[in-house]
């Protein structure tokens, strides 16, 4: 029932749940993608800038200049085809209000297995929605996406499955679609993947969102970002500045730009991780799991010896957090971020006790 | 003309127009209302937390824990009656969207001159609203409030007037709208005035919202946050959750409750600021300036002998930044935020200059 005091529908509204997040560090983390490896010692420098109370004082720049610049330098575009936001959920959800609201007639296109917030968003916004069928080995079908439409949006690598979409099958749908925004989610790009972020000259209608949270091991500083033509960001640029004019703060500004700034650190940390995330598949093979191939920084894997629920659930006895999702179709699997290798090497000690046990119990 | 990858409606949204922040220090800054007081060493202290950088490779505690419950000790309150978010205006426009979007026939109610982001929420969710005149001498008339509405906000002390309502006047408030939120904002509250926070346990339709950018000196942090009833808080994380679920990074959190913890901080701050303010309202009114009764940490003035913007651009010339609304019943007066006592010379110093010039080339 609705409480008198809310807007109407507010109480039909399914917030977005979020892994949890554990207090205390006596677990082995490996629910919610996060960096095994500590952030750039550049960003945290930052942090010492004797002028930082005096800018805290002041109401930090509302555009973000020098972050933005960074970001097009590093990117080779120019600083007005870049929008910064409170996290990539911000600029998803100023994406969603700025490009998708087009009535009941044209639904916005995401895959049916995606990430959990777009549907929340569309909820949020009143956005009618479609969501095209997975391929049996959860490869995107680009073809589903064509016809009338608000627009299209997919995280590529796709989450929770990992599968990566090659640059021809973007520009596929940004063909299919070239009167509406095809957002492409690179949360999980600097994983193995090449960006979309190259197409922007070519095409009017791309709009690439990343993140720092992933790649860059700051999910604690909320930093996301949009690339695309100026007009494109200047869209999302007249919806912030009607919900939050000053949404980064100018800690965050100045810890971003060093963080991006320090190109080592992350070509270093993505080669870890990636190395880390071969070994893992092999080696979860090889304790019978179905591994879907990934570029992300997780995989998703599906234990053919235990049930999926079962094995979450021991794992977590163990001190051991994974992500178990109970929806169709991810209901046999697991999504296990990439931690370091001795994390991992845990984990997989672990599976192999658990497993060891399940046969027994079976055989006994 | 709408651009055809826009939402429709996009192109007619009129973003708010925050003051001007101008790169570099050469400045005297009275136009943002910022603290002229650096923040609490306290809270600065919190950057040099060794275990920060790990904090900051995690996701932040999407519900602010500890930071709520900091917040809710300071007030007398419970932690589910408080709510925080990326800034006052990120928290405002959760309450816009949570509570205010009613249809057609029942107006969002907030007085006629006052904080020019609510017109802009209001377009941003299609919310109809009235906007009560204020007095001559522009106060707040509350019986004009009464009436169907989808409820009714107002800062207080208002901005950009500096009036202070008394608590009297918000009881009348909450109790002619007593099935819709009335939310007053308080972003200038530490300034003299008294906090409708103690009214809370008698209204369930009382919200109170709050900001750190002014009466802590944090504008740069991007802190606000809203006292209520369980069930209005339970209202904005409805909204919150469907739109970002870690609002507050990991630094914010901390320095947020730091500062809010350091009260003997507050407590000199504010007497420093209020001194200031009021020493300047009498010399300006020796300087022949119609000067309106403020409990905030700017005044509102009128100078009879010499055009507003005429002395704002003269003011702007001699690096003094104050500001000027070119707006009905404001466009004779100057918004002047209280800097420092050496600031304030400064201005004044500027005025009486200006002033005799002025009279020069008048008498000439």
């Amino acid at each position: 029932m609705n409480n008198p005091f809310w807007s109407p529908a507010l109480a039909e509204l399914e917030p977005y749940v979020p892994g949890e997040q554990p207090r205390g560090n006596r677990l082995i983390k490996l629910n919610t993608n996060e960096n095994p490896y500590p952030p750039s010692t550049r960003a945290m420098e930052a942090l010492a800038d004797p002028q930082l109370a005096d800018a805290l004082r002041r109401y930090p720049d509302p555009e973000s200049t020098e972050l933005c610049a960074t970001i097009a330098a590093q990117e080779g575009l120019a600083p007005e085809q870049v929008f910064v936001g409170n996290g990539s959920d911000e600029v998803l959800a100023h994406t969603f209000y700025s490009f998708f609201r087009r009535g009941a007639d044209e639904p916005l296109l995401y895959p049916e297995i995606t990430y959990s917030f777009y549907p929340v968003y569309c909820q949020l916004y009143g956005i009618p929605h479609r969501s095209p069928a997975l391929r049996e080995d959860f490869s995107i079908a680009v073809e589903d996406y064509a016809g009338p439409a608000a627009g299209v949006i997919l995280p590529n690598p796709n989450a929770p499955t990992g599968r990566y979409l090659a640059l021809e099958q973007i520009e596929r749908l940004l063909e299919l679609q070239p009167e509406r925004v095809v957002a492409v989610d690179e949360a999980y790009i600097e994983f193995g993947g090449e960006s979309a972020a190259g197409l922007i000259g070519r095409y009017p209608n791309l709009l690439v969102i990343r993140t720092l949270s992933k790649s860059h091991a700051l999910a604690g500083l909320r930093l996301g970002y949009a690339l695309g033509q100026p007009h494109l960001v200047e869209g999302l640029q007249r919806t912030k500045n009607s919900f939050n004019s000053y949404p980064i703060d100018s800690i965050a500004q100045r810890m971003a730009a060093a963080a991006i700034a320090d190109t080592a650190w992350l070509r270093d940390t993505r080669e870890r991780v990636i190395a880390t995330r071969e070994r893992v598949a092999r080696e979860l093979e090889a304790l019978d799991f179905e591994v879907v191939p990934s570029m992300a920084n997780f995989l998703l894997a599906r234990p053919r010896a235990i049930g999926a629920e079962s094995l979450y659930l021991q794992l977590r006895e163990r001190q051991i957090l994974v992500r178990y999702f109970n929806k169709p179709r991810l209901s046999d699997y697991l999504r296990i971020s990439i931690g370091t290798d001795s994390e991992m090497d845990a984990l997989l000690a672990a599976c192999r006790e658990i497993q060891g046990t399940a046969d027994n119990s079976q055989t006994r």
